[in-house]
């Protein structure tokens, strides 16, 4: 069974050659020495790191998986350890201030770091996954003590961290949380309830585990705007054990390595974070972030299917392809045979097309924190806020399609364990689901984000890429003309959802995806420009245009015609 | 948690009401006497034992599944007694010969059946599932010596039987196969050899199990022209036991209700079926009526998932939905989202038109049995060789990506095991393997079926179903159309062919699609005109028209440019 091996060349491909960011990235005051040579050394470094000690695990991680011993989580074999170098190689820190104990890093190599993280050990990976956001959430918005007592130990991954929201009666609608925190003569908070769905909840990883605690103070208002957030520490600054504990862990399709915790507060000890009632402010900076990670997740654990589905295709020998027949083999290899070249090629042209978009992305994370422009820092803002749900919603969607085409590249024996590629099918599945699942994407996308100020947003971003083509080439032109098919489909909507509120809830997830396919289709003219014009990038990007592009024109005629029908409904008679 | 229960009225509306299946079947000589009323009574009673008997051990099947132990498989707690009463039912001999000791019902009948019992629980569905074939095999291609021993003890499901067709080097490449059977005094043969991916090689719901293996004799030319078929009991003609062997079971992605066995034969001993060097042929009886009940798997497994996800929908209550908000409770039902809506109806109109075309197909299987009309049989065995693939692969993908929509409508909750739901997707991911992968249905279509005659064979099945239609209704001129640009696309098609040979191995999975979305647009015109007018039938048709309906163009499409290509190549500079 093939382990995921990260291939930093294909991300410079991506990163350097196309996006040129190691010169955006080190145009940014706190950047001003991460030059080309610190960056590729890093990956490098990443890269084998991550093949070497993250990959290993990650099968016993599924078929031993975590088990509750006693109200405490034991982590499958080689997870302690594995964890133990990720923060020895000072890994968790990567892009934590340095005044933190970071590394100071940008964004986007944090990013890479956790696309391969993911790819290799997803269940591994969901521990940290959730570092990066509560060291911001303490940042912004902790008292001094608590970001004496918590920062570091959670900017080095000394201390891991969860988000605890959902409650049984309520999933994604967080209006509906009703744990309680009550306020103490000594400034703390008495935090009683249940939570469910808590990743990381209790785990053998770390001595302390740092709860962040959506929930509701005595005279709060009722629904979303009546939470507060309070940090409830597994063991109190004293050392001794808070009343905060593992309850049971779910039995899941997949994601085994990852304790999936039913969470008890039994008037917990904890501290607030932020502003009474601005609880849902604090956790959605952490929200925001998480979302572009899933997005990489999907690329990640797609990139792993496809490895093991190329391996496998060139290893495998099954029946005659069409062509003149090679002598000697009684068999052509699977790889030879159309139907499995198409599948291959698509993931391929979905994770590259879908790289270069997250990475920029990434990049324009570090561009809004830290460029010195405010209308720079604005619309790299706007690209996040945009771009973030279109990602998360399509890559992972295209994660779990996309593994299980690759495990069609296997037959019958994609079906049994022995190559490891239905795990990544099962693991996969939940990425469509957490962070917001992508029927909430779509809806973030369309209703709050581009339809508000009727488009406006949106059309300046599709200009902003439209500008970055060339005209003169036929490819280009041809994203071009899609853009502004997109942006005139975009204005159309605007219009019709004024005179019908319901329409964007109906057309959200086509429109998300017509989004995607012309963001793709801008990404792969780039990179069909600019990456070495070798079969490498040149059969994925054939099969984008074959089989994936035609995609945006079934969208578009979709959301057209719902807009029209609203039309045709209101005109006068 | 909701376990399956078949509704026979929404199957007489498709049999009965539209397709008027009745009267076409109690016209054929050996159905005289089965008149609607027998076939209602039918149904009614199989939907009943089915729900009661069948679908309660499914969970166990699942999580405990089946176990070897010491050389014996032990399947799930609670699926020895159901098959017993499934036995005791008679259910196994639905439509087997009376003088076999069957119903002698018709084919489309024991099609509904099966489409019921897999939706209610497809592990344990499995075992019973190769009955009908090795029946037919047997019966067709026997001896009478084995037709005496074994027919009615298949055909009534006292015993049960296996295919044992692929080994570990060869897997949809049959020409590979090397298990070898040499001939004794006695005529009998001396089977040796391994075998994998065996379901039900080994289990503990019948005394004896009958295998029939594909092997090779001493002197047969290679590749697949050099296959015979023998049968191998686990138990001999005088009780004693075979050598014949479970070594393994595997770890599979799901289906754990059904032990698949990796086999060992060390000289069993057989007989021959058929001729020598001829299995291949006996096999496939067994094959194609095989792909028409996959068809019918995948159908009732994406009905299992819509049943859940429909009464999960409209019991749990989740955030606002767009329009006016009704007094009362505090967020409205899952249901009344319009994203929810969407994965519901689609699912729905999925699996009312696929019924349409299984129904229709299966009903064609006992018209090109027993019409006295050669010419009527001919046309319903061209119907069956031409739609029967595109059912297999078509059905069995929409019921792992249809069941998938019907997990995200539980959110979280859908990827813990708590609601059942994510076992039906990782059940339901095998049917796109399983006899013969959906690469190998589309090429089987593409390029042994329409191709070969040019695609007349096609044309006149696509003007058969045109000619059903109403040209004077709005609905079924737009279906007509499509027929035609459908026939148009075939004739270009084999044109191009004629000149790119590999080109047709290159579209024949776009081709499928074409056929199956143009199949459903006629069974959506058909059920929109005949089915009762009410929200039941016309929810699915408008999502069939909205969101199914626009992959035909874009399927049409990529096929068409890929024939240009060809043409553009070839055309003189």
């Amino acid at each position: 069974m093939t382990t995921y091996r990260p291939r930093p060349d294909d991300v410079r491909v991506l990163l350097n050659t196309v996006l040129d960011a190691p010169a955006r990235l080190s145009a940014l005051a706190p950047f001003a020495e991460v030059d080309e040579a610190l960056q590729a050394q890093v990956l490098d470094e990443a890269g084998k790191f991550v093949a070497e000690v993250i990959a290993p695990p990650n099968r016993d991680g599924d078929e031993i998986g975590c088990r509750l011993v006693d109200g405490e989580v034991r982590t499958p074999p080689g997870f302690r350890a594995a964890y133990r170098a990720f923060v020895d190689g000072g890994w968790p820190a990567l892009s934590a201030a340095p005044e933190d104990g970071g590394q100071g890093l940008p964004a986007v190599l944090e990013a890479v770091l956790y696309e391969w993280l993911s790819a290799a050990n997803h269940g591994l990976t969901m521990a940290p996954g959730l570092l990066h956001g509560a060291y911001e959430c303490i940042r912004h918005h902790g008292s001094d003590e608590l970001k004496r007592q918590y920062l570091s130990k959670i900017a080095t991954g000394e201390w891991l961290a969860t988000m605890c929201l959902t409650e049984a009666h309520a999933g994604s609608d967080l209006g509906q949380v009703r744990t309680r925190a009550t306020a103490q003569a000594d400034g703390s908070f008495r935090v009683a309830g249940g939570k469910i769905f808590i990743s990381g909840g209790e785990h053998d990883l770390t001595d302390n585990i740092v709860h962040l605690v959506l929930c509701r103070l005595p005279d709060a208002p009722a629904g979303p705007k009546g939470l507060s957030l309070v940090l409830v520490p597994k063991r109190l600054p004293d050392g001794t054990r808070n009343a905060v504990l593992c309850e049971r862990i779910e039995e899941k399709m997949g994601l085994h390595g990852s304790p999936t915790c039913v969470m008890r507060f039994d008037d917990a000890t904890g501290w607030l974070i932020g502003e009474p009632n601005r609880g849902l402010a604090a956790m959605f900076v952490m929200m925001n972030a998480a979302r572009l990670h899933v997005a990489l997740q999907g690329l990640g654990l797609l990139d792993a299917a496809w490895q093991k589905a190329d391996a496998y295709a060139h290893e495998r020998r099954q029946m005659r392809a069409p062509g003149p027949a090679p002598g000697g083999e009684a068999a052509d290899l699977v790889a030879e045979h159309p139907a499995i070249r198409r599948i291959l090629d698509t993931q391929r042209a979905w994770v590259d097309g879908g790289r270069l978009i997250a990475y920029r992305t990434a990049v324009q994370l570090d561009v809004a924190r830290h460029d010195a422009d405010p209308k720079v820092r604005e619309r790299a803002q706007r690209w996040c806020a945009l771009v973030t749900p279109v990602l998360k919603a399509a890559c992972t969607q295209q994660a779990f399609h996309g593994a299980s085409e690759c495990l069609q590249v296997f037959g019958g024996h994609g079906y049994v364990r022995e190559w490891g590629i239905e795990q990544v099918v099962r693991d996969a599945r939940v990425t469509m689901i957490y962070e917001g699942t992508n029927e909430i994407q779509a809806i973030d996308l369309l209703v709050r984000k581009v339809l508000p100020d009727g488009g406006a947003g949106m059309s300046a971003l599709l200009v902003e890429v439209r500008d970055e083509l060339d005209a003169a080439r036929d490819i280009d032109a041809d994203v071009q003309r899609r853009l502004a098919q997109l942006r005139y489909l975009t204005t159309t909507l605007a219009m019709a959802a004024a005179a019908e509120p319901a329409l964007p809830y109906e057309v959200a997830d086509d429109y998300l995806r017509v989004v995607m396919i012309a963001l793709l289709a801008w990404a792969w003219a780039r990179i069909g420009r600019e990456a070495p014009q070798d079969a490498r990038w040149a059969a994925p990007e054939a099969a984008f245009r074959r089989w994936v592009l035609p995609e945006f024109e079934m969208r578009l005629g979709i959301v057209k015609r719902a807009c029209e029908a609203v039309t045709a409904q209101r005109a006068p008679a």
